[in-house]
């Protein structure tokens, strides 16, 4: 977890809870203007003017969402971060603060503690929102990670699910199922050291993958690119589950159908390259694989020369009436309807 | 947990988790002008036009701050919305908006969720606040329930921990040391029911301090009572950790000392008989006990007037230079100086 073995380790005892906190957010710079008061009192205060306010928030627990054998304890505080930041710029907005709470049994020590909290500052500065607060507690088992984001928009710009049209246009950010890829070449690896330690991990030729799972970033600058491009999407999510999953949230709220393109999905050439060793079809992984973190969104058919000619973003299909169903049109030009097969949190256990 | 106990369960395997939310989240309604979205989107949308938003953040973890065999679902449900509520009110400022996260292993089922949440819709329509948003996910052991509280306020209303004043008086809600004496009442009834599970508990008795421990609620009603005696606290905070704790985090934040009078210390006759019943010192209990929710706070020496005659508030104390230190002052007038003894989650596992 550290690089230096040898270092001398803190229990968390030692400090305990007030200590624990003043230890951690001592680091947590406020550099936004709307915060007026951060960490160190009841609540944190916030003045947001005539914005509107924006909150979400996400948990992140041991053995479900991550595996810390694999997962460095500061991409892990990086990704709670960056997956709540997300869920701002789905709303068209602007992530502007959050509060990170973490619960953690005892075999944690403090240094372990840092590198979790040296993550989360990163992705902090990375995106320049303030920590305003938070809580630390123990836990029986293992580590929970809790962090709600807050944002600010212009009421007219903020974008829900359930704005698209019957013809807009279904649009990505990015490329689709790198990270679930990167999972499973992090899962196999763990295997192999399972049977021999000794065997050290061949992660070449897997690096942008691998940083898909385990340091993944919130589209922020897709949301201001679209308003460089002076395009407001009519509809907006982004894909933590699986492309089909969130296809099926926008078309429920919308009240819309859909056909999409299974040529269109846009995948890196690593991908299809781990897709072709594991054997795996690659439009399955783009559809179920989730934790991509980009952006899927509708945009009015008109605003469509704004966008072709950019690279981050691929039109993928377009929206229908509810009565055409939700549907994949395949390479050979069949119809298929799509149904969720996201992660599931509360089926596989 | 339920009364029915042939009443047929619902694993949670069976809805999933959006299936979950939605049947969750479909009992919550929308009463806060403010809430321009709540559940459904990637974040919710607020509108405080002018006012200041205030937000705070607490986690419940079973085994540490709760102990399901005596703690029902429901009550669990409602305390862990009034924490969160608490520390909102402990900022002078109105509880506007929660979001309530939960993990769950899957011993849990929906009836047993369902009974948890009932307690949350009961809180926030007894303190008028709207559930916006949350995050249902399973844990590999035991229940962990997070939840932000999100209030607003004018700028000039907001009341910090930093803000006491050599001379100012030191004042308490309500009494002191139900909660943590109602605690005692159960575990020790959880012991007899261990030796013998035919002994039916006898609460009776313990009525009032056993509500303190399983159903506490949060001091809106004093805030609201501060501003209509035209009262501004210097500082205030809420009492979850023990007034020890309490009154150290204002003397150190304000950089002032502080005398206590023991024999000022408001105490239930309830907690006063168990006491000695227990054998324990009612001082300690009310000093390091905790989980009270009272508030405390100071005021400038031209209120007490406003505040003497009310019988929910007491002052049990005044504020001293920072060089005084912070002091109990006992019945036999000698001075005792004051430590943190409250509660503290990472020491005592």
């Amino acid at each position: 977890m550290l690089e230096d073995k040898n270092k001398k380790l803190t229990p968390l005892s030692e400090l305990g809870e007030f200590g624990l906190i003043e230890h951690l957010s001592k680091n947590f710079k406020i550099k936004q203007k709307s915060t007026i008061k951060g960490v160190g009192d009841d609540a944190a205060v916030l003045d947001f003017e005539n914005k509107k306010v924006v909150v979400s928030t996400d948990f992140l627990v041991e053995g479900v969402h991550f595996d810390l054998s694999y997962v460095p304890l500061k991409h892990l505080g990086y990704k709670a971060v960056v997956v709540n930041i997300s869920d701002i710029c789905a709303m068209n907005a602007n992530p502007t603060h959050i509060t990170v709470s973490i619960a953690i049994s005892n075999r944690f020590t403090l240094e372990a503690v840092e590198e979790l909290y040296s993550g989360m500052e990163l992705a902090a500065k990375q995106y320049g929102v303030d920590i305003i607060g938070g809580d630390t507690s123990s836990s029986n088992k293992g580590l929970i990670i809790s962090v709600t984001a807050i944002g600010e928009a212009n009421e007219t710009d903020i974008t829900y699910r359930n704005g698209a049209n019957s013809n807009d246009l279904l649009v990505v950010s990015g490329d689709l199922g790198g990270a679930y890829l990167g999972l499973q070449v992090l899962e196999r690896e763990k295997e192999v050291f399972k049977v021999n330690p000794n065997n050290q991990p061949d992660l070449s030729g897997y690096s942008y993958i691998i940083e898909r799972q385990l340091k993944p970033e919130a589209r922020k600058d897709v949301v201001e690119l679209l308003k460089a491009l002076n395009v407001k999407p009519t509809s907006m999510i982004d894909i933590s589950d699986g492309l089909s999953s969130e296809i099926i949230h926008i078309c429920r709220q919308s009240k819309t159908g859909c056909n999409l393109y299974e040529e269109k999905i846009p995948l890196d050439p690593q991908s299809i390259l781990t897709c072709e060793e594991f054997n795996i079809d690659s439009t399955t992984v783009a559809l179920s694989g989730g934790e991509d973190y980009e952006l899927l969104f509708t945009i009015s058919q008109e605003d469509y020369p704004k966008i072709k000619a950019n690279p981050n973003l691929t039109v993928i299909g377009y929206m229908a009436d509810e009565n055409e169903g939700i549907n994949l049109v395949t390479r050979e030009n069949t119809k298929i309807p799509i149904t969720a097969r996201g992660w599931n949190a509360l089926k596989d256990d």
